[in-house]
């Protein structure tokens, strides 16, 4: 049977999603390992999309295969008794056998927040980047329209792989302010490893005017990576949704 | 001078508010220890009240006061610079000589935070306790109102001390949901020894229809802590504002 999985977890004290040789310290690695208990054969799980380490994950999306008598509800309750505090498997049904959760995967929303104040917040600080200076949102709305629609984005990539396509959708970019925190929601058809971080890292030196919004479509069509931004902290960044 | 300061801090680390014999790993004596080595001498810093391990503070009012040429501003930069990332400085300002943030104070609001889900939220873990199994609020909110006005508060009171009055006021509690989140804050002139946590014991055990609401008025007049409800854990609670 094929089961399907939506995982909430706080990356702080992980290495990120993907399973690394013998390091446990993973989510799929550590979701694997109480999966294989359970069953007692070797058990993979295959996620939507590595998240990198420190990233935080609202909605991940997963599935795995596995042979059990065990009840969805029951290999649910199972997971969550003996997955650490910081990983919760929130829902779990048995899907299709065809459904793969990366390859089925249509668009993604990451979440990136930015608490923008000279002044941390102590609750919000492992969950959001804090930026002192104030930024401004009005030029950060104007750049981030560039990205929107297909582009070719090897400037927002670190390690870009040689023949692999570096072309990607953006379907929406949406930043809000409540308060202290800014808010920026990128939906995107897939991204390339530290894209989301490195258009943030962009998105905020035109929010400190250390950038012009006209600079993105140069920036796009370069296709350097030393023409875009640093990359942002990864601990500001949060999967918020997977769509199928 | 007299400086009045708002205060933030996760309390999941220390041993609560209050400054104990030689632990420094109290609230009070960390800010204590950051202010003294700013002035050279030894200062001594109020609060409006104690809070127990393990509870949070959205905005605990404390003063001081320090004889200093630094302009409040950069007492507070001080501050934050040197506090650990878990407790943070919000405002700082000079004061009238009498003001006294224990003493002035005229009435707090603490919230009581309820995760109401059998899985967890990775996020919220630490700043809510989590309940699984539902929760009747119109009975808790029915509870409630037996709570508003002066009552003698002597069964929701841990270690009651002999001839102190455990007369207080509660002005108002309002219980909300949003998604699983139940949000219950309770505002009143002043609370007892873990009287809060007592009150949110007994609401929740009349919310799992372990007792009646019109058991509160027989709990009151029986001034027995044994009659009411367990105490309900501190990671939960958070000191939201003090009003003067």
């Amino acid at each position: 049977m094929n089961y399907r999985m939506l995982i909430q977890y706080d990356g702080t004290k992980y290495n990120g999603w993907q399973r690394q040789g013998n390091t446990q310290n993973t989510i799929q690695g550590r979701i694997e390992a109480v999966l294989s208990r359970m069953t007692g054969t070797v058990v993979e799980v295959h996620g939507s999309g590595r998240t990198d380490a420190g990233v935080h994950a609202n909605g991940q999306v997963a599935n795995f295969k596995v042979v059990t008598s065990m009840s969805p509800e029951e290999i649910q309750a199972y997971l969550n008794q003996y997955l650490p505090e910081d990983i919760a498997v929130l829902e779990l049904a048995e899907v299709d056998e065809r459904f793969h959760s990366r390859l089925n995967a249509k668009s993604k929303i990451y979440r990136y927040r930015i608490h923008n104040n000279n002044v941390g917040n102590v609750f919000e600080r492992k969950y959001s980047y804090q930026v002192t200076e104030p930024l401004n949102l009005e030029k950060m709305r104007e750049s981030a329209a560039y990205f929107l629609g297909e582009h070719d984005f090897k400037s927002f990539c670190s390690l870009a792989k040689f023949k692999k396509s570096t072309i990607r959708t953006i379907y929406e970019i949406n930043i809000q302010k409540e308060g202290s925190m800014v808010t920026v929601d990128i939906n995107g058809n897939g991204f390339l490893y530290n894209m989301v971080r490195i258009i943030m890292g962009t998105l905020i030196e035109v929010g400190l005017n250390k950038r012009e919004p006209d600079d993105i479509p140069r920036i796009l069509e370069g296709q350097n990576r030393e023409m875009a931004g640093a990359t942002a902290p990864a601990h500001g960044l949060t999967l918020w949704n997977v769509f199928y």
